[in-house]
């Protein structure tokens, strides 16, 4: 972020052990394929005990296939690790532009306790209990958003993005739900919120990449001219597998698959996506 | 539509007898505040016998709070009146790009007819039995477009437009739940789906009024400029009727009422809208 600030209460250190020392509430602000490796750092330093983490990544492990804070769990047994997510792009919220965001943890107090010490006026901050579902929402946005980019790309027009994304929450919840989220939690400020804005937003970089998919470009030569991370480009890969796993059908992944790794050409991705068999939309809001 | 070829087959009249005569399916394409004097028409006509309705006004008539499938039989009696919604700017339908809708009706049959009769690959069609439910996401979206445009207009950035959306379902829900609707319907294409076109299209002059305000300008002024018909003015009246007769706390309703019809600054709305006491993402979704 070159323009914004760091107040100056904020310590600045590449330093682990300093960072952790004294400190009750870490905040861990890692790409989720990184996630491991720090925490693996952090385990070896043994200074973690009675601390309370908040994980602030969206993904999902590749090879594990775990969410950011069963990573946490994973490495570290068994501390307690809410989650911070919902529409807050940094870039704004450096700014003090309005923001509202959901903290998630099984364990109320800590939700109630984290509520307090973040809400402002221009950060209002919502408590949920589905751990699940508001990590889930953020990981699977991403890769929803890369359609997204894709359809743009592809110069479809406002109404095939509204439709992606209509049918990229009812796709979301179906996975959720078998995997023990709650339904309605996709449908907050992690779930639509936060995939409407990275869809919309010109700061996202998963839509920054299928748009350039959309214009024809592959995979490989668009990563390498991007210096930041992707998370949905990984996130495909885990979801595929999961929606495999559980027998689940995820159509607009399933294609963002294809485009992404097998080729597929995108015209004909959205082709197949609106030749499927008319339905009621019933079936998977009810 | 002034770029629109209108295929060769469809005749153009202003007379509603010779539009009526022999077909069995109208559809209205009324804006709600002038459906009922339409209907009256028809009604002296004496034609409308075992003729199906589908109606694809957006609103809820400022007198008697009718939905507009509610005007038709409040006018023709009890004929069968189903309803078309959902993301489909008229500009880009016209252009043949994709669009997807929802027809709704409780009887089914005719539900299922509808969706065959108009279903192509490039305009899919869900079928849905909440009539309620669809009928008020499309009225309800544009009062919160017209918030999103406030939000734009004062230059509050995405994430907060992302937060007035998911906020502004969560209320479009609470109406819906109380007057007979299905909480789901809000999450499909006719309620997040259309909700989320309609804030971030150019096309939205719902939005675009909002802007206005944001940027300072009094409501009777912009409208003094515009020569098409803005749902949303007239339906943020019914609306605050509806939520004060039930009781239904709707504060981005409230507030762009404030706005429109009293004079409040937008940037005080902003400022009482975060400041609400923070709370729990559940007792709203659940």
């Amino acid at each position: 972020l070159p323009d914004a600030k760091i107040p100056e209460e904020i310590d600045i250190t590449s330093d682990l052990g300093a960072a952790l020392m004294g400190q009750s509430l870490v905040f861990l602000a890692i790409p989720t394929q990184f996630l491991r490796s720090i925490l693996l750092e952090i385990n070896n330093l043994n200074i973690f005990k009675e601390k309370y983490f908040i994980s602030v990544a969206k993904g999902i492990e590749n090879n594990t296939l775990l969410r950011p804070s069963g990573i946490v769990r994973d490495v570290l047994g068994n501390v307690t690790c809410g989650v911070l997510s919902g529409p807050s792009h940094a870039e704004e919220v450096a700014r003090s532009l309005p923001a509202t965001v959901v903290v998630a943890s099984k364990n109320k107090k800590f939700a109630k306790r984290l509520q307090l010490v973040l809400n402002s006026n221009r950060f209002r901050v919502y408590t949920n209990s589905d751990v699940i579902g508001v990590e889930l929402g953020g990981a699977i946005k991403n890769v929803v958003a890369i359609a997204s980019g894709i359809c743009e790309g592809l110069g479809l027009g406002d109404n095939a993005k509204a439709a992606l994304l209509s049918r990229g929450i009812v796709e979301m919840a179906r996975l959720g739900v078998a995997l023990g989220a709650r339904k309605s939690t996709f449908f907050g400020l992690s779930g639509i919120g936060d995939l409407v804005t990275t869809c919309y937003s010109h700061f996202s970089r998963n839509r920054e990449v299928g748009f350039k998919i959309g214009k024809g470009q592959k995979l490989q030569d668009i990563l390498k001219g991007m210096d930041k991370v992707v998370e949905g480009v990984r996130t495909t890969l885990s979801l595929k597998k999961l929606s495999e796993r559980f027998s689940i059908d995820m159509p607009i992944t399933t294609e963002v698959y294809k485009m992404l790794y097998e080729g597929k050409k995108p015209i004909q991705a959205v082709q197949d996506l609106m030749m499927r068999q008319p339905k009621s939309e019933m079936e998977d809001l009810v």
